[in-house]
């Protein structure tokens, strides 16, 4: 099947069986990406409190782990909801929001992928590149670009973890064990938007619930939300209409905007 | 009065005194419920540190307690508060996001519920069920229909608790005492915004604010969400703009509205 | 330079430079501020824990304090990022969210302004009023309106914290060191919008980030603010609309807007 094909089957999935996603997340996009999630037809559900934390997980499709506004007690959460999540093969997602800005960071993320089988980190360059280098306590040193650099990043710490990793950007790259993906959809106005770098990662959740090859999984995610921030884009002035009209456009997305819009190619 | 003229009087005291509705409430409807309660023409409050919980609730004329993101500091303040409404007479809604997902979320509420007087419970109908069954230690099974079990668990959960009781869906029933109204307004791609039942929850805060008769005011709550809801749904390609749209719709209702759409009735 | 050249310069800074705000603030507001930051051109980041306050302060432009959802451990982050932007010369702004309305509020603001040097304080003239009699252990009695009194109060607040203060308002009132100057954009619709008063004090944020001037900082962010405002009022329909088109007048601000619309004096 195309590329095309095999996206629009798992969108069709996601909307027919409305997967149940456990997100332990940030309290700035709690709401957007419940919204994105249900937009897009699957059901999300956000607990965080570590009495529920292990229940909740055992219940969902998939779980997204977002480190985006943490605190301790969430993190003992994210470490309980996880371990249910491997006990029961469920795919965990995690966003690093801020990786390598705090040490509190970087070591958090350090801390879950040390306990934890992770099916999908999703990052931008930046986060990816801390993450990688934090592991090899070294920094690459020899890239030209902050691009490459991402993908060399990408490739270590997939391999590393064992897991798909994407560095999101004006192309977001996928990898995993070698392969690479290029995903050249969005627009550059997404930027001005909180939080849809973590709304990239909750649509991973809905992806990978319907998906069992995460690779492919999120290659898709990342293609979806970038066609729907394209269509988005056309129709607003500005940042505060592109997150109203993104919603919309993940609502109505139809196979011919995959058809048209699809811009995805592997090395 | 008719029904229409009675909604009407409850949405001109709101719009005239500006309620102080005090919420205790989850992190994904924060924003968009304070903004539907000052849509509307209530004053919203969200405050939940035990320090405050009971000054705070002392200053409301309703008292909204929402299980959404629990987590055990949060029940705390929610006793306090609660305690503090009962001492003085301020009328408590409850809603029990979850109810029944976890027993975490079960036994929350029945401590709620054993602890404080509520004026009204508005869940959907799978968490009154649950809330219902749990009082009962067993099953409802003669049920052919989820609807008509609903209003089972509604009726049995208004009896035991001597409240008012609304199960939301498709069809809204409002009981108390053995009595019934249902309310048919409403557009199915509300489901699609996260959170348009906890806002409805915090509408009831400020209907009860204004009304002394709990029943009716939670039917014309009701009511008014659906209302909204079909005049934005109207204008609307997707939930994103839905969301926009029922804000305006709040802020921009009219008698002529009530009148030409209101579908209620009593058994 | 005029007032608005002077102004027009510091939006240009702002886009030119993406400073970094850091915000330690409330549930309700987290994703609407970092919105409002994002449109204008600056950089947001949320974040709270205790472990992390003080790295995350250190690599900030502003610092941005706001008690809206008040409760114990966040204070600690606050008094924490509060130290170390202090040491580092990095200007804080802080928002009274409710002082007054609960004396854990008064009590908690009063705490931060022992501990603390603030650079600007913009409150509700309700807020300022309340903080100012606190200070003073006695209140206001031969003030005839809200608004002179809440001048008054400024002018004592601004003299005791050696600070700004901004006591916001159909008029917004910025003061400071005895000198007063007032900006009389806005629309009246914006009440209607949840946080708008955060969305405030976050832009002075970023505008205190690129001006050392805190006194022009502010009377520049209050404008931006009302002049945003004003642009979006004039094609919504209600609240839900206004707030969406704030962030694209935001986006979209010209010089020719400042010009055309700005309404400011110096007494």
């Amino acid at each position: 099947m195309s590329h095309a094909g095999n996206l629009w089957q798992d969108v069709e999935r996601i909307r027919a069986q409305a997967p149940l996603v456990h997100n332990i997340t940030n309290f700035v996009v709690m709401n957007t990406t419940a919204n994105a999630l249900l937009a897009l037809g699957a059901s999300p559900v956000m607990a965080h409190a570590l009495e529920e934390a292990r229940a909740m997980a055992g219940l969902a499709s998939a779980l997204v782990l977002n480190i985006g506004t943490l605190s301790r007690p969430w993190i003992a959460a994210m470490l309980e909801a996880g371990q249910e999540a491997n006990r029961r093969g469920i795919p965990i997602v995690l966003d690093p929001v801020g990786a390598g800005a705090t040490p509190f960071r970087t070591q958090t993320v350090q801390e879950l992928l040390g306990a934890l089988r992770v099916a999908v980190i999703r990052g931008n360059g930046s986060e990816i590149r801390a993450l990688s280098y934090a592991e090899q306590a070294t920094r690459g040193v020899d890239s030209r670009h902050a691009a490459e650099e991402a993908l060399g990043a990408a490739l270590k710490l997939a391999e590393n973890r064992g897991c798909v990793v994407c560095a999101s950007g004006a192309t977001d790259l996928v990898v995993s064990a070698g392969r690479v993906i290029r995903v050249s959809n969005g627009h550059r106005m997404m930027a001005r938007v909180t939080g849809l770098g973590c709304t990239a990662t909750a649509l991973i959740g809905a992806f990978v619930a319907v998906n069992a090859e995460p690779f492919q999984a999120t290659a898709h995610a990342m293609a979806v939300m970038g066609i729907a921030g394209e269509i988005a884009a056309q129709r607003s002035a500005g940042p505060g209409s592109l997150q109203v009209n993104f919603l919309d456009a993940l609502y109505l997305l139809r196979r011919e905007d995959i058809d048209a819009r699809l811009n995805i190619a592997e090395d």
